[in-house]
């Protein structure tokens, strides 16, 4: 049994002591521990090689922390697997020096079986469960398909996304089917993530917000939800966090995610009112804060919390990763102080308490 | 008189024939006069010569068949004559070699006299109002303080925004005293343009959206106020602009701006409900869309007239400027949509169009 399951107790709304934390990108450059395992390796050979990968997994719960672990990977892991050659460059970004863009790419990509392709995966996550001993849960992780088709499309990091637009608008039958080999691709991985030991997956719209609200509601959020309803016989906390996707909160309400996280942008208090019923609420600090000096970062958390307000169903995160040039005591204090100051807002409400809460709303 | 005001008629919330379009970027790299007039000089000479500031301002009244013009130049004139050395090159963005971060950086910048060290802009619109013989209004425009801010302080085009966020959560006091005088050199750019002939201004809040709610709240919000309170004596139509925005709309609206400009993920009808009895709204089709085809073009404007109304008050435009690999074919079919469909929009309500408009909301 798990010794902290706050997070997984969090992502079903039940009562917590506390509010647990972890941080998007956690485990990554702005810990020195990690860039020295990088200094031995590249990115793609660290995703691959199930020892390294566990390593810098486990290294911000024993170095920052933090109430869950997130296996270290990467999202364009599938697309590679689906057939595509894939150049990972962390520092330069990402690129797919052969892009599909026609029907004929279809016959370049497979549904890829997670326990061959990805078997690099799955054993990272059952060599990193056994290495935590318990500690904390283990999230696994996949990009929407919507966001892995952005990738697959432009090839690499874009400004305008033209190509993936283009695609869209003049070819929307080719782009629906693209975007449901690849929800088939995820739900497979993730179902493997999860046998493989995952406690809960969290799917990644990162693009998402380059959509309008009817382009979204067409080529991104159909493909979460059939993701999610692929999944869910796992009955494994599913989190779905999408970046500016601030005109479609209520719909992820309704995916059947049992989370939903926010990007710093979104005001949680209000979205909680909002949804706050149906589903647990996963955010959402502006990783810049972290720039600032402890005071501040104390300051700023403390507002999220207290926007979230009194009660259970909150996962304190940042509203996007961790960026790499940040302190690591940084990460560290706000770690501390979540833990410390949260305690508040799970204990029994009093009268007071619930007046005033209703008060600042 | 002016022979076309139609837009100067529907950012006061006039009644109009039909709704008025103009397109952010319009005098850009998608035309190939533009191009070419581009290929003889470099982009900042092509600010600093009014002659040819002129050339390209009014080549899109001419080719596209927009209902206003606005002067070409680039926010980053005013940093550059607040004493900041610019390198403007279109392709790979503008770079101040040597950005701002520290106290003794306000040695560095003053107010600039918008009639010495910005006579070029000022020539350059007293030119355009001659060539362009009141056929339609000239739009006048300047950066936020906070976008100007961020591009003193971060030198360049940032993923992080490591600097600007450092500056303004470790010494808010220096921020505020860099953003104040911005707002003070706006002011007087904006006045001495009206003065030139501007028949409206647009501020530009292209980095708002890096802020969330409260920080917006304090280092842009209030310093676009400013500005407005500083210009309105001079009883022209203000436009704001912010990208990303989502959260600030309601407190736009009350800005004292008189048209609140909307990025492509805001509904526009919704927004309406919000905040049109207080404003006009400009926007907002997604940019990218004119990479579809012509009927897709047709059928997401046709979507955005819809969801805007029936009535007066809005201003047709793209949410963010025009990609540079547009073809000038797709924009100029978008304007002869616009002014064809929006007809019907502001022609006497039917009971029945009542009717369904206020079923669609």
């Amino acid at each position: 049994m798990l010794k902290n399951d706050l997070f997984l107790r969090a992502c079903r709304k039940e009562k917590t002591e506390r509010t647990p934390i972890w941080i998007m990108r956690q485990a990554g450059r702005y810990l020195p521990e990690y860039r020295a395992v990088r200094a031995k390796t590249d990115f793609l050979t660290l995703c691959k090689t199930p020892e390294l990968a566990t390593e810098v997994t486990v290294q911000p719960v024993d170095l920052i922390g933090v109430d869950a672990a997130i296996i270290f990977s990467d999202i364009l892991v599938i697309p590679e697997a689906m057939g595509m050659y894939l150049e990972l460059e962390e520092k330069k970004g990402p690129v797919f020096p052969q892009p599909i863009s026609h029907e004929d790419d279809l016959k370049r990509l497979k549904i890829p079986d997670p326990m061959k392709e990805l078997k690099y995966v799955m054993d990272a996550v059952s060599m990193t469960k056994r290495v935590l001993d318990n500690r904390v849960p283990l999230i696994g992780f996949a990009g929407s398909p919507w966001t892995l088709l952005t990738y697959m499309v432009e090839g690499k990091g874009s400004k305008n996304f033209s190509l993936i637009k283009g695609l869209i608008y003049n070819n929307p039958a080719l782009a629906h089917k693209f975007l449901d080999m690849l929800a088939d691709s995820v739900i497979l991985y993730l179902e493997a993530k999860m046998d493989a030991g995952a406690d809960a997956v969290q799917i990644f719209d990162t693009w998402g917000g380059n959509l309008g609200y009817h382009d979204y509601m067409e080529f991104s959020l159909p493909y979460i939800e059939k993701i999610i309803d692929g999944i869910k016989h796992k009955k494994k906390p599913v989190i779905v966090f999408g970046k500016g996707v601030h005109y479609a909160l209520k719909e992820l309400s309704k995916s059947g995610a049992d989370v939903v996280g926010l990007d710093w942008t979104i005001d949680i208090g209000r979205t909680r009112e909002k949804i706050g019923k149906r589903v647990a609420l996963q955010g959402n600090l502006d990783p810049t804060i972290l720039y600032g000096s402890f005071d501040k970062i104390k300051q700023e958390t403390l507002r999220v919390l207290e926007s979230y307000g009194h009660g259970s169903g909150h996962i304190f995160n940042l509203g996007h990763g961790i960026l790499p040039d940040i302190a690591p005591e940084k990460a560290k204090a706000l770690v501390d102080f979540v833990k410390e100051e949260s305690v508040r807002f799970h204990a029994e409400e009093k009268k007071s308490d619930k007046k005033q809460h209703k008060k600042k709303h």
